[in-house]
């Protein structure tokens, strides 16, 4: 090719437009460029390459096999389909979102976007936004009685995160790990993310069944564990349990993951001593969310972990992750210096007592003799017992009656015997909807009981 | 003890009250209650059991060793240190973010909160909010050319997230995979997080060395590639090189991820088509940032995916977290679909090229003879070539002069010999603040090449 000076004479335009023209057949693969000596035509013009189609076929791709935690991750139980719509009876797992103060939380972001600097949008702390660490210990200190300080605090985007960043942390692939069964299944997916293998051990009423664990599972190296309010049972760890589990990790030189949700509500019983607070090792990891005690659509919680793993945990974080979004963080830390997260904790302590109580009401009403709620000390959910019916059909009609409910079996791994049982969430139900939603629930046990004509129908067509 | 009827009666406070202190006393394990038989009074008594000390010792732990990837992530290089304060010549990494239109963007926020109904602040779908996927996807169209549906992508918290999950999903521990070297550290934190075995290939001209790859690692599972903008020397890697990557995928089986990160700012060549859309098998992962082309505090980012990985993908980000919180999704799709978004790109091409100018001036006029700018191509960073002093100690000496510069070895993996040169980051720094800051960088040059009494005194001290 002539010179980038000749062509740019010859053809009357600027001598950068020639070589930016130049660089870009050269990057097209139609020139080649050799340093010293010039440009020339290429050998192989990119348009005789073989090119492969554009159009990616929908179904035959010709792509490698997933990885065996892909495959895994993939093969396991997808969650269950919740109805459309805004949350109904019974649906679990959401707070009172109706409730939630938007109106405070709209100002509190409105006076920081006033405010922001350049450099508030730059990067953040890979820990988290110092003020919100501040806050956050600030909080557990008081609400969860522990020691803990900013330093040992990593914000993260929810409890799952929290979970999954903490078994890479401490779990090779194989190592043993257990937990509760019936169980958290996030928790359990970011085991079989880490590679662990997973020992179910089961719940009794003072919690994690710790003698079952250390017979099945003696030499895990990690627990998970919800001591508040066991998830899905709800039943709180008794101390002794609590001591027990911390003795048998302190001799088996065990993790413990403290995923402390739903401490924030109890109804009547005080709070018993958190596992962090109690151990003395440094191998309690503490995992805290605001998706029930605010919103979940913020996605934020935290961990707390000993001093000496701070850097490892922020090591990791860093690999998969730099931080939240800093508005959300610095808007957290706003809410809570300023009061509004302990007002707004207050008052949902009492919509739940009163949503709790209206549950018990409807069940007694609509649903005596066909359903048993178990007691509810904490949290937004209650275990309802089926007298007679089939947990999986009442499930199923219950959808085709409106309501949500979840068999308790949905939240086994198939080890332990779980019990014909509903879970029924309150947090986001209001009371006087209860009735209407417990009516229906009867008519759907009812519906499950007495095998109807369209069942039989649907099941007999088969595949 | 009595029945908690009797005791109500003896005490004269109502049964509830009764009840509720019982349970207390049980689950703090002061009492036992046996089922049919009564409560009972403990036959060990919390106070009686070896209780662990409360204050954690804030260094000698005793807890299990971590992981083999903790240990690794942990011992791996800190991230170099950036000094305080606003952005300043020639910090890498930072957009314009003292043009980034704060006030637009809180208008969308406040418009979105103003109108945020209860099932907002729920959970959302876990690809990402449908209306951003839709945004994302056609932007992805129409800028880099290849097809994509919304169902395709998969919203994250940055490019980070991204790499991350796409190696869990893929790479088994022990599978090989190709990194360029120079190259991105947090893509390396993510392979080493996943288990992989790293190969470091070459970086020349074109990009990627392919053929280098094809010999060192040809049983490679997984390329990690930037293709618009090579990580950290900034070259695009050429058509004929981008074909020759997809034929050796092809033959040998093995997945490529496409990191298109500063794909947006190129200044002046034409853009060549994606790996995306040359890719006829489904194994080229897109990944996708929002850090650079708005601002980096966001956290937004995205993958696309072939169609038949979307449920897998899901599981395994399922397995570890939900989705972003979904205020900032709702704000960013509105900010796509009503134009800011490309407002602002080409608001920004603008300014880049005119900041790049401005620091190749700056260059020219202060550093000539120390350092040699190399063609900058695209993005918001140039590489430059120290004539004669030693990166390192430019980068210490920059430092002392309130200069921020990274030296490109960094970016090494310590296989391939890397020059002495410095990446400069122009994308923060304003127009008529280059002068001055590379006045500073002349004299720490100056500072590195005659080695200074205090810096001998220094080194003389050791430790």
């Amino acid at each position: 090719m002539p010179s980038s000076r000749e062509l740019a004479a010859d053809l009357r335009v600027s001598r950068t437009t020639t070589l930016l023209a130049l660089e870009q057949l050269v990057a097209e693969g139609y020139l080649a460029a050799r340093a010293g000596s010039g440009t020339f035509v290429a050998h192989e013009l990119p348009d005789d390459l073989p090119r492969s189609s554009r159009a990616l076929p929908s179904k035959a791709t010709r792509h490698p096999p997933l990885s065996k935690r892909g495959k895994a991750l993939a093969a396991g139980r997808p969650p269950s389909e919740r109805l459309a719509g805004p949350p109904r009876p019974f649906r679990i797992g959401v707070p009172a979102v109706d409730l939630f103060p938007v109106r405070t939380w709209s100002q509190l972001v409105a006076r920081r976007l006033r405010s922001a600097s350049p450099q508030q949008l730059d990067y953040g702390e890979t820990a988290g936004a110092l003020e919100l660490r501040r806050a956050i210990a600030a909080h557990v200190r008081a609400a969860r009685g522990t020691e803990c300080d900013p330093e040992q605090v990593l914000v993260v985007s929810g409890a799952r995160r929290a979970i999954d960043l903490l078994c890479q942390l401490l779990l090779d692939p194989g190592d043993g790990a257990w937990m509760e069964e019936p169980g958290y299944p996030g928790a359990r997916n970011a085991l079989v993310a880490a590679g662990a293998r997973i020992h179910p051990v089961g719940v009794d009423d003072e919690g994690l069944d710790v003698a079952a664990g250390a017979s099945v599972a003696p030499r895990a190296r990690l627990v998970y564990v919800t001591p508040s309010h066991q998830f899905p049972l709800g039943v709180p760890m008794s101390l002794p349990r609590r001591l027990a589990l911390l003795q048998w990790a302190s001799r088996a030189g065990a993790w413990v993951i403290e995923d402390d949700y739903d401490a924030e509500f109890r109804h009547g019983a005080r709070p018993v001593p958190c596992l962090h607070g109690l151990d003395g090792d440094g191998r309690v990891l503490y995992v805290g969310s605001f998706s029930k005690t605010l919103f979940p659509a913020l996605r934020l919680g935290f961990v707390i972990a000993p001093r000496d793993l701070r850097d490892a945990l922020v090591a990791v974080r860093r690999a998969s992750e730099l931080h939240p979004p800093r508005l959300d963080q610095a808007v957290l830390a706003d809410f809570i210096h300023e009061g509004h997260y302990e007002r707004h904790l207050r008052r949902m302590r009492r919509v739940y007592r009163e949503r709790l109580e209206a549950l018990q009401q409807a069940a007694r009403r609509h649903c005596a003799g066909a359903l048993k709620l178990r007691p509810a000390l904490t949290g937004l959910h209650a275990v309802a017992d089926l007298e007679e019916a089939d947990a999986r059909q009442v499930f199923a009609a219950a959808a085709r009656h409106g309501v949500e409910v979840m068999p308790l079996a949905a939240y086994g791994f198939g080890h332990a015997r779980v019990p014909h049982a509903l879970v029924l969430g309150f947090g986001a139900v209001r009371a006087d909807a209860m009735d209407a939603g417990m009516e229906r629930l009867a008519a759907a046990i009812d519906d499950a009981r007495r095998p109807g004509p369209r069942r039989r129908n649907r099941a007999s067509v088969g595949v």
